[in-house]
């Protein structure tokens, strides 16, 4: 088991430490942790947030754990070499396609939603984004009108094929929980929601078992709020997925504790916590670590296979919260090894 | 005052009518009424849902009142027979670049929102949204590739003078307001919103008195959750303000309370309720007609300078709301007229 741990910036490395310790805790066969810089942490050391030697150690690596990246101190670089193009580039260059963000509130914890705790409950969502096309990764520039003004451009857009996996990851996904899956796109609008709607919709009877529904993207923003409730599995496109992920994220309350899963074909995976790289509480054992162990269980699940060592990370998780460990994020004083300590307590 | 009415589709008419009484209730000095065809109800008299005499009847009016369009009977029709080409149409044709949606919860009312009452009852925001350009106007289509898949494309783009003025309205909207303007976009990513970035920062320099910051639009979607309450005006791009703002309209639990005006240069506005047409109960005196009473206070304030009579509308409706009058949407049994007659009875 080849896992690259790419660590990053900001409270990046003592979270992923924390989630190393729990991996090695577990005795797995043949574990193997290959380090490498992404993000400001690799502009400092190399001049390049994705260096060709942390691409080659994730080549090889059967699954890679990411802490965070983004550094205030790279925000006068050029966008190329800004931190945020580390994972960019490895969604890009891994072809990790497929962005699975599970969203569901910890037993006991909906009173730290900003929805009411009814509300904010009867969350169980799964949101399957695509992580290699869209508005992301289409020719793009700053241009010169010929009224001498500049105009920025991004060009949006998504074939049949691209749309194809990742409706098939969104079914799939759908057939392993509760059969619903709701597509989101902007269909009145945009021509790329257009063909999106028209593959999905062709997908569906290939899995006659999963209920297809559709939304628009400002009505799902909207549902998000109201009922989150009634989503089971929903599949949209890199830009929409960013934004109504993160939503749904804080819909549940605890940025702190979710994890998430990139995917390429097969099953080689990055993992990594869904909050940001902090650098206000950088190096200060503030942050807390549980949504980048809970990425590892992601890890060794999705990666690998390993269901048992999986449930077992997340049971010791969930059995810490029940005892009442807190990181600031939920209003404790726990700091980031004591809950890494409180997390293998409980393994 | 010449004011176009445009009903629409599904509930469209019976809310629109409502408001209608209320302004002719004011007794305002040379008040006339145009009415004009839109949506899916043109496009089956005219065969098109923003037919020229429409438009005609916009062009000469100094504001325009819009119910709703939608309509299931034309999910068959190509896109730009759709009934929601009239919208775009009339904001394209009229240059109606500033999309202004007031959101904040009527007193008494934050039990009414899916969010926690402290977090719904702290939101007093106003977003801005552009409403002239974007992936929205930008050149598109679906074109088929070298390998015979077909792919769907939009043009994302902003150019200086497009951020220009939409950030002058967000800036004065501040200034008129409690001083703080947020302005989002995703420029980790965009081109489009590094030009936006730019010309918003260059543009600051002209108000010193507003306090501007910077938010990418994910994080934008989480705060608005999290914390609504840290906002005060929102200035964002067309497709952002468009899930942004009804996204915010859900936090404060009424979408059935909530008005909109969208402004050209001047003070030519069109004025709507931010909800759709609702196709599902048209025609059975269910709608709540208190958004469309709400624009039409906004028509009078920013079209007209009526200051007075908006505020006595305003008054008026929560007066209602503090009687208990409830439609549907807020859980009360409240019909269409009775809410209508029930304002009229507060004026
Ligand atoms: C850092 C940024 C480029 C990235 C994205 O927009 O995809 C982040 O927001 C995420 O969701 O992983
Ligand atoms: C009907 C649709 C085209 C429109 C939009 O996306 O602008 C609507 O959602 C709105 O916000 O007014």
């Amino acid at each position: 088991m080849k896992i690259a741990v790419f660590a990053g910036d900001g409270i990046g490395p003592e979270v992923t430490q924390q989630a190393v310790r729990v991996l090695q805790a577990l005795d797995l066969p043949g574990l193997e942790l290959v380090e490498g810089d992404v993000g400001g942490a690799a502009w400092r050391k190399h001049g390049h947030p994705l260096p060709e030697v942390t691409l080659e150690i994730a080549r090889a690596a059967d699954a890679i754990l990411f802490g965070a990246v983004g550094d205030f101190a790279c925000d006068h670089l050029e966008r190329h070499l800004r931190p945020e193009q580390a994972i960019l580039g490895l969604r890009k260059e891994l072809g990790l396609f497929a962005n699975l963000r599970p969203a569901r509130v910890f037993p006991g914890l909906e009173g730290h939603s900003a929805l009411r705790p009814e509300v904010a409950g009867a969350i169980d969502l799964l949101i399957v984004r695509e992580l290699n096309g869209d508005v992301y990764f289409g020719d793009k520039g700053i241009r010169t009108l010929a009224n001498g003004e500049r105009q920025g451009w991004d060009l949006m857009a998504y074939s049949e094929s691209e749309v194809r996996r990742i409706a098939h990851a969104g079914f799939k996904a759908a057939r392993g929980r509760k059969g619903r899956l709701c597509s989101v796109d902007k269909a009145n609008v945009l021509e790329t929601s257009q063909v999106w709607r028209d593959v999905v919709t062709a997908v569906a009877a290939e899995y006659p078992d999963v209920e297809l529904s559709h939304m628009y993207v400002d009505n799902a923003a909207m549902q998000l709020v109201k009922s989150p409730g009634q989503f089971d599995v929903v599949v949209t496109g890199n830009l929409f997925g960013d934004i109504l992920s993160d939503q749904a994220s804080m819909c549940v309350g605890s940025i702190g504790l979710l994890a998430s899963a990139s995917m390429a074909e097969g099953t080689k995976g990055l993992y990594e916590p869904i909050h940001g790289s902090a650098p206000d509480i950088a190096g200060q054992d503030k942050a807390n670590p549980m949504a980048t162990i809970l990425s590892a269980a992601m890890l060794l699940r999705h990666s690998f296979g390993r269901e048992a060592e999986a449930a077992r990370i997340e049971s010791a998780v969930a059995a810490a919260l029940a005892d009442g460990v807190f990181g600031g994020d939920l209003g404790g004083s726990y700091g980031t090894t004591a809950i890494g300590d409180a997390v293998l307590g409980k393994l």
